[in-house]
Parts: C-alpha cells; structure tokens; sequence
C-alpha cells in the first residue's frame, strides 16, 4: 500500500496552466494553420499568493530540440495571451511554460516599501544582489554577465536610494527578465499539437475534370495526352489545382451503362469509382487513358504551368478487383462464403465491394492503404481528393494522414463527406485538410450568413477548412437546375469569395443544368458514358470565373479566410459582406444578390468604425470586376444589383492618401 | 525508424467518444456529487458508415471491478446522454463504452428488405441466426442461451415472413440487446472521476464560535469544558455543524493585542490564528481551552446531540512554534540567515513565519501537514475550514485532499479563498468539498441575480459548493454595519435559501454591527481579546434563524442546490426565485426584500408552466415562516414586504388535490 509521500517522488506542477484557446477537444487533436500564419494563444495562468508570475509561449517543428519563445501578456481576470507565427511546413508542438518570477516579486516589493519611505532595506538590497548574482550564472554571453554582475555590486554596496535606482534601471530589469530562474517553473503537457500546412492547403481554386471527357467527344474517350488543351484553359481561368476523378483501371463485371443502368453494352466506359480489373487496382491506370508513364507526363505539365494535380482516393473495388483474389478476406463475406457486395437496403450497388476494415487481417489492409497514398505521392501527387471518407473507421483516417504527411507534410487531403455536421467535423479534426461541406445546398441570405458564421466564427475555424464546390459531378443542385445562367454568376461569387479554397466540376463554367427529372443528379453524366461538350459554347460564364479568380489573387483579404464579416443590408436578397487584411490595406466589400430572377437593391450599412473611416470621410469604392470607382460617404449607401448583368459588386475600398492638385488620389 | 504498421499494435478506437458533459478541463478534474444524487452524463458518439451504434454510460466506485451500467439514448445531432445514480461516499470512476450493434443493424437492414417485398432472404435469415447463436454462446444463464438458440433455429429454418416475425419478436430483441458483441467496443479512456461526498457536505447549517468565548465573559476565557450551553444553543436553533477557529496553543512571541495592536499586556489571549507555542504545535490545543482529553469530550458530545465539529486548518506559525526550531528550513530566509516575518509591504506580520512550500525538505513538510488533519481525523474531526488556502500552492491541496479522502472519504474540506474569481474555481477544482464566496458582498437583486446564476446554472455547479457566510470573524460587511436588525433577517433568508450549506459567525444572530470606524472589520473582535455577551441579548433574531433552519429540514427541495431559478418581479428591491423538486411535489417560492429600510412591494409574473399549473387554476401559497395561507390564481400576483416586520415570503405552493364537501384541499 502506498503511503501519501510515495506520491511526491516529484514537485506537482507549481502553476496551474489551463483552458488553453484554441484547442481541439482538449488538445486531443491539433490546430490548422498554414505556413506564413500566426495564431493568438490565451490560457488561465494561476499561481498561489501574491508574488509576480511570469509565463511564455513556446512552440517548435516536431522533432526540434529548441523552442521558439515569446512572453505572455495577463489580460483580465487571469487570463493571458501571446500570438506566435509558424514558417514552415510541418507538424509543430506548442505549450505554454509559467514561473514565479522572483525578480519581479523583489522588485515590486523593494519599490512598495522604498516609497513608502522605509530606510532601511539592508537585508532587502542584499537579497536582490543575490537574484542578480544568480541571473549572472544564467546568462549566455560575458558581456550580459559582467554587466549583471555590476548591478549586483551596486546593490551589496548601495543604499536604500541607490537600490531603487537599481530597481528602475531599464538594462538591468530587462537583463534579469531575459535570464529568469526557471528551476520551478511548469511546463503545460501534454504539449498541443499544430498541423502547419503549406499556404495552398487554405487559398487554392480547383477545377475537376474527367480526363476521358478532356476533347468532349461523343463516342469515344480522350487520353491522358489529350488533356493538355483542358488544363490550358483551366489556367487561362485561373485555377491552380486540377481534380481527376479516378484514374484507375474500371471493372468489368457488373459495369454500369449510361444513367446509372445496372447493365452496359459493350465500349461502354464504366463508372470511375468501381475501381480495379485485370489491369490493376488503386495502384495502376486505366489502359483506356493510357499508361502511367503518360500520367507521370501529364503531372509534369501541370506542373510546368505553376499548377498540380489532385487525384481521387475511392477505397471501392469493383468485383474484378485484384484485391478481391489476392485478399479475398479483406471483405465482407455470407455465411455461405461468398462476397457481399455495397447495400444500401433495399438498394443494391452489385459493380462495388466495400472492404472490412476490421477484419482479421486488418494491418494488412491499412497498411495497403497506406502504400497506395505513397505510391501517387512518388509520382508526384499530393493533393487526395477522398471519397466518402465517412464511411471508413475515423481513427483510419488519422492514422493514415498522420502516417502520410510524417513523410510529405505538404500532402493535403479533402474530406468528401456529405454527411452529419458532427462526423464531418470529426473528419477533420482527425487530419483532413479540407472538407467538403454544405455550401452546396446553402442559397438564401439567412442559410449563408448562417453557415458561414458557423465556419469563421467559432472553433471550426480553426480545424475545418471549407472547399467551396458549388457542384459536383454528383450533385446538380436544384438552385443551379432552376436559376439559369444567372444562379452560375452567382454561385461563383458565393464561392470564390466567401472561402479561400474553392473548386468547380467541369461543365459549371458552361452553366450545364440538365437534371435526371426529380433529382439533384446530372441527367446523361458522365460518371456513365461519354460525354460530348463544346468547352467554349455560347453562354458561357469563363470570363466571369476568370476575372473572380484574378479579384482574389491580386486580394490578399480573400486569401485570408477567418475575416469574413457580414453587414447589415435592408433587403434579404442581398448579402453584404466584407474581407480585410489585419493592417486594413486590403479591404473588400462584396455586395451579391441571392435571387437569380429579379433585380433587388437597397441600402448598406456601412461599418465605418471596422474599416477606420470618419462619420463624413469620402472613400472610393472600386469596383473589381469592371473596373468602376465610387464615391460614398457615411454608413448609408444605395446598392442595386441584377443577376444578368451584375450579380455582385466585388469593391475595394479606397481612402483618400493624398491631392494632386486639385486631384484627389485613393489608395 | 518506425514504419506506418508499427503505429497499429493494435486497433484504434472503433468509436469516436467526445464532449463528454460535464467535466471539468477535460476530465482532468473530478466532478462533485453528494451520495443519493444522480448526474446526466451527455456525449457525441459518432461511427462511420450507417450501422446502428449501441453505448452504455458506466460508473463504479474506485477499486471495484465491476461496473454498474445504463444504455445511453441517441438525442439530436449525434449527442447521447444517460443518467447515473451514485450512492456510495467513495471516488467514482466513470466512462463511456459504444460499439457497433451488429444485431441492430441487422435487424433493421431485415426489415426494411422484408419491408420492400424481397422474398428471398435466405442469406440473411442465416446471419440472423449466426448472430443469435454467437449470442447465445455469451448468456449468462442457461434459459437465456437456450431461448435465443430457439430463435437461431427458427432463423436458419424459417422464410422470409418467419424472419421478421421473429426480428419483431420482443424477447428477441431483449435477449440480444443484453447480450451485445462487444469484442469492437470502444471505452472512453482517461475515465472521468466523480467525488462522491456525503450529504452533509451539500445540505448543513454551520455555527462559528470561539470557544474561548463561549460563556461571553469580559476577563477570562472559557474552556472546552465549558462550551456545551453554546452547542445547546446552536442546535436548538437548527445547526448542525460547530465550527471552531484554531484551538492550538497560541504564539507568545510578537502577541497581538486588541484590536490588533502589535503588542499586548500580559494575559491577553493572543490571536488563535499565530499557531505553535512551548506547548506544541497543530497537534496540541491550547492549555488555556484545556487538553485534548477535553477536546474529544467535546466532540463526542456534539456527536451525541447529531452535530459535529468543523475545525480551522490555518497553515501559519508563530514565532514559538515547534516547527521553527526543529525545522528551520522549512521557513523562509534573509540573506544573513534569519527566518523571514509574513508581510504585505510595506505592512508587516511579525507575530506570523509562513512556511515555504518549495523548500529543499518539501516534502517532509507537505507530509507533515498531512499527518496533522490526519491527526485530526484521529480525534473523529471530519470538516476542515482552510484558511487562505491561496497563499499555498494548488497541487498541494490537490495531493493533500486525494490522501486524506483515500481513508477518511467523508473528510469534507471548505476553502476560505477570498480571492480572485479564477482562483477560488481552481481551488475547488482541485478537491475543496466546499468554498466561501463572494455571497458576502452581493447584496442588490442584480448581483446576487447574476452572482446565483454563474453558481447555479453554469459549469461551476459540478465542482464549486457554495458555502454562504453573511459574516465571519475577519468581514463585518457594510451591508451589516449599516442596515439595522432587517439587514440580519435579510442576509439570513438569503443566506438559508439560495444556497444549501451556509454558515453564520456567532453574535450574527445578536445582531452585532459595530465596525472598526471605516473597515469591514469587528470592532474589539474577540479574535484578539476576551469578548463579553450576553447570547439572549434583547433584539436577537434566534427565533428567526430557527424558523428558516426548520423551513430547510422540512423541504426538501431547500437541500437541492442547482434547482434555483430566478422570475421577474417588477421592483428591484424585491427578488423572486423557486426551489422545486424534480418531482415537484415540493415547490418552494422566495419573496424577499434586499431593502433594509423601507417597505417595497410589486407584482410578480408566476411561471406556472415550470410548475404545472393551469393559466385559471387557484393555487395556494403557504407561508412556511408565519403559517399564513393565500389563495393565488394566474401569473401576475402582487406582493409586500416590510424589513423590519416581514422582510420575505418563504411560500410552499401548494396545488388543489382534493375536495371534502365544500372545502378545497391542497397537498
């Protein structure tokens, strides 16, 4: 039986250091940032009696053995802040160390009882000699240690007088802080983690493209060496990331037709996702696109052009998988021994096999998974677009991004899981990088200001980065099948300004609406079948898409993604909302109308007081996309907008920096 | 280097379990119940995929191997909750165990197919019967494993309609819902702990007086022998525990004299607070109170009378304490050597040495206070009042607290921190039973409105007891000092309703408010000099206090803390709060004034939903103070009350139950 001392085989911690903000589930899982971003942590620092505490932040790249430090500042009822900043790319721990802080105690100490007139301070003055003698042997160059060591002097050696002097002396006081006895000090454990990841993990658009529809022939699919033309055109757009759906080889058996048919004619090209033949599984390429040398090409043009890939992770194998010979207890089996095929009762998928990722062999299983990731990461793919995630174990995912990006911190990993708010954001904090999300459905003023708020505005911001896609090769959404051309306009201001990650599914940009009648499905889509398209055909919204994407890179406010803030507007189709960097050199205001019908107009409510402008200060607002400039003054202002013409205002507001004469200039 | 499979020893969580409510910083610390109480524990659990999940809540005494088990119900947005009942005065561990329901899902995916009109489900009314045969194989009884292999051959037998008649079957389901596979399951880890108190430290009525004065004589101090007629009288009033500051020898060195004076003639008593004379230490009593024979005889006495004794634990040391010489480096030292006084500069306590907990030979200090309420315990003590515990480090009291309650679970420990807010939560946190409060200096509605509401109604209601003390020997408030004989009667309502443990320094129920001119403080306070009384003083509000004490015993819902509601009342003099019992069968009303000079009266807005009444149903108020009946109908009722003659309405409402002849009868 143990007796109480055995409990102090060490000091408890001598500070209580807790509710550090931001923390994800106590810390369980780590904080997002990207490289280049600083991040505000505050936590209740707490020691014992009256004397002075003294608290840093400390934060280091896992596996660094020194920290980066920076003094924490109390603020009101106990509760302390210090922002740090993080450089590079890679996975960081974080905690906070506090002590008490005998110098300052003596100091504050002396200085009471030296204005309150006391005389003799001997045994004072004697015991800060000591403190400074001490902080002598701490110190890391001869210069600060003789220095400290004439203070000390000056202190066994002076009078009351001579102390305080001393005491004030600026050198001294910021030497003794600098050298502080940390010998009891508390560190916070376990430490907090911060996945760092590269800058285009946050401000990124994409563009998603079958590579067999890159040509837009009706009968037959184009290659991996056809895709050149569609990718050229995606950066003339402006989009830095492009999405392949499966690139795998596609079975055989079972293989669906046209719409989704439960059977095909032959040459039909079969559904991406039911993935693996004879040709090979998640590893190879589909032979009908051409051979891996020929995606490794494609890569290295994308490259080329300042831009990079992201490839679909679908964990489904078709029947004809090899996994399904090679492993076949990898999956789910009948009493009878054979294979069961995806359900969804009384709904049959026959072409797809779910893998049990707790069968017997399940390290196995995982650890293939793994392999996979790795091998599309030696070929120079780091962006995982991934399918249904929500439908693996969770703490799979965790495992196998904390595994991945061990080797490649700058993988990125997009969740696709339209499913309940709380496992998508469970996805996420496990280690997606990105998530889909509900932005898709999201289409009045009240839903998106709603949502978003959710997204900017509490903890979600700092685990769940949203990709913005207004549609998906699986989501036609009603809005878009109703709206007309107008709802496009729309939905790609929504998405290009009000997240930093967003990206189309090819056909948007040619406002395609087509339905399966009574669906949120694209009618003839070419998940099934070919697909004939003329990428340049007449209505379409390119020039909009691009000019939106060239607003945001030359903004750096809609790179930055927790600024979002919306305003007061008097008329509920209109949303108003603005983005400013810290400094408030880049200030945009986004003026947009919601209704895909009707002109609607009204009046803004300026926030002054958020942008620093004067009551009867004139600003200019330029407007981005056509190059007009305003004048306004005053929190009243007029808006009108019309979804054909003008959808959106996208302003820069400009304040007055300067007379040319009798030329007045906006900066 | 370890590769990726290395991570997988074995199986991650199966289930993600998170957001478990309440706990306290992520279950670091306890939450606090009392025996008999029961706790709702609520959780997000979330599984891939769209299986059914099974949880169940666990809780079980510390030490036990086995848990007690209730099943969690699923709410909205994947949160789950569960109530658990403790009943035991022991630490509790707690946790969450969820799994995969293999039958549930089985079971629903059946019938929904059989629901569709498939006919030929063969395959799965064989995995219908695997599972209940590997059910069968996990019963605990005979009959349980023989009915569920009935059900497995009807499955493996039956058809389609067989199978769900069977999936329907009640004692089917029963059976293996009781019988879960839980090879899977996933267990919340760390587990949550629960400090399981006694009920007295939530519901009790403590009486503070200074033995020495217990016969209220001018020149001499009375003896332990002498304090019964004081417990009488205490008791009869309704108390229940006796709180006694310090009874150790009392320091001559440095002897405070009245009024604090820094010296003192010969026979002065001395402050109990500057503890330790030739005559010992903590574990000595004052030779002037008598011996610890007498101490005991005491305390058993007040056992006999259903009562007992509440002892100071003030961690100071006068100059003559025994520590000083046998321990001189537990205490803190001037360069040249010399033991350092208490101070607050510039003020000086010479008469008191604190101790320095961070000493080389700390934990032979640290283990020394622990053998003093050790001591204590011995001497059948089980409350301990700690004095300004904030002026000692946190995780000692948190190692101190856990050591004794390993032994003496029923050791109860209240906090006298008055201090800042974030302090006096982690004090309590760490382990104090109970703490003083700022209740002391809450005197109009809207402070003691908002003050009740963070106590009540925020997560400090799962660790943090309020133990209400409208004075004490070092805080005479002005409230007090200036409001006459109703500011008593007041504070006494207050105090007596609005928390469940509260306590009064002795000479409240006199009435006495005379200050040091300018101060919060007792003017000639016994803590430094013999103090003269007449304890059936004319104007003393004894009755009063016995009424109010009565009210508490009788009603149950007065012994609930976090019950409290406040209700609007038109006039901000008057306040407006219920206690009501889960069950509402006891439904207790407050009307009290907090004015102690005039009259004040207004309407108040019933909520009659939160106690089930109809918008026309007469209710009756029974004034539990003077037995007064009123007959009340809807929500605005008007009240009056007067400070001197009626300061408050303590109404049980009593609805209509029953009619004998003409006359109406409520229960």
């Amino acid at each position: 039986m143990s007796t109480p001392k055995d409990k102090l085989d060490r000091l408890p911690p001598t500070v209580v250091i807790e509710n550090i903000q931001p923390s994800i589930e106590g810390g369980r899982y780590p904080v997002k940032r990207v490289a280049g971003e600083s991040l505000m942590i505050s936590a209740d620092i707490l020691k014992e009696g009256h004397d002075v505490t003294a608290a840093v932040l400390k934060w280091r790249p896992q596996g660094q053995d020194s920290w980066f430090e920076t003094p924490m500042i109390p603020g009101e009822n106990d509760r302390w802040s210090a922002t740090c900043l993080f450089t590079e790319n890679r996975p960081y721990d974080l905690t906070i160390e506090a002590w008490q802080d005998e110098f300052g105690t003596w100091r504050a100490e002396y200085l009471k009882k030296f204005g309150a007139g006391l005389k003799e301070l001997r045994t004072e003055l004697d015991e800060g000699a000591l403190l400074a003698e001490h902080a002598a042997q701490r110190t890391g160059t001869p210069e600060d240690r003789a220095t400290l060591e004439g203070f000390a002097a000056r202190l066994r050696n002076g009078d009351a007088p001579e102390g305080a002097a001393v005491a004030n002396d600026e050198t001294f006081v910021g030497l003794m802080s600098a050298w502080p006895d940390r010998t009891l000090s508390t560190e916070y454990r376990p430490y907090l983690k911060v996945t760092v990841d590269r800058p285009r993990a946050q401000y990124a658009a994409w563009y998603e493209f079958f590579p067999r529809s890159a040509e837009g022939k009706p009968d037959s699919g184009s290659k991996f060496r056809d895709c050149l033309p569609r990718v050229d055109d995606a950066r003339a757009m402006g989009f830095d990331v492009i999405y392949f759906p499966p690139v795998h080889p596609i079975g055989f058996t079972k293989r669906k037709g046209r719409n989704n048919s439960v059977t095909s004619e032959p040459g039909e090209p079969g559904v991406p996702y039911a993935i693996g033949s004879q040709y090979g599984g998640h590893k190879a390429v589909e032979p009908e696109l051409g051979t891996l040398d020929d995606f490794d090409w494609l890569v290295g043009e994308i490259h080329k052009r300042g831009m990079e890939v992201a490839l679909d992770f679908a964990i489904n194998c078709s029947p004809d998988h090899p996994y399904v010979k090679e492993h076949p207890d990898w999956f789910y089996h009948r009493p009878d021994g054979t294979i069961k095929y995806a359900e969804n009762p009384p709904k049959k998928y026959e072409d797809v096999y779910p893998l049990n990722f707790y069968n017997p062999d399940w390290r196995n299983l995982w650890n293939e998974m793994y392999d996979v990731i790795r091998f599309w990461c030696e070929h120079r793919v780091r962006i995982f677009r991934v399918d249904n995630p929500h439908t693996k174990p969770i703490h799979f995912w965790e495992w196998l991004i904390g595994e991945i990006q061990r080797d490649y911190p700058d993988a990125i990993f997009l969740s696709e899981a339209f499913t309940r708010p709380k496992m998508m954001k469970s996805l996420a904090k496990v280690g997606f990088t990105q998530s889909y999300t509900y932005f898709t459905w999201r289409n009045t003023k009240w839903e998106l200001t709603e949502y978003l708020t959710e997204l900017t505005q509490t903890d979600m911001r700092y685990y769940f980065r949203p990709n913005f896609f207004p549609n998906t090769p699986d989501i036609l959404p009603t809005y878009l099948q109703t709206g007309g051309r107008p709802a496009f306009l729309i939905r790609a201001v929504l998405a290009t300004t009000l997240s930093t990650v967003y990206g189309i599914y090819s056909g948007f940009e040619l406002c395609e609406n087509v339905p399966v009648p009574g669906k949120e499905e694209y009618l003839n889509s070419e998940k099934y079948q070919f697909k004939e398209r003329d990428w340049n055909a007449p209505g379409n919204i390119k020039p909009y898409i691009t000019k939106l994407n060239q607003v945001r890179r030359e903004n750096r406010a809609l790179q930055e993604f927790d600024n979002l803030r919306f305003h007061p507007f008097d008329n509920d189709q209109i949303l108003f909302y603005s983005k400013a960097t810290e400094g408030l050199d880049n200030i945009i205001l986004v003026f947009v109308t919601v209704d895909p019908y009707n002109g609607q107009s009204g009046f803004a409510s300026i926030p002054l007081d958020l942008f620093g402008l004067g009551e009867n200060e004139t600003y200019q607002l330029h407007d981005l996309l056509t190059g007009e400039r305003f004048f306004w003054r005053g929190r009243r202002n007029f808006v009108m907008l019309n979804p054909h013409e003008r959808p959106a205002h996208i302003f820069r507001l400009r304040r007055l920096v300067g007379q040319d004469g009798s030329e007045q200039i906006f900066g």
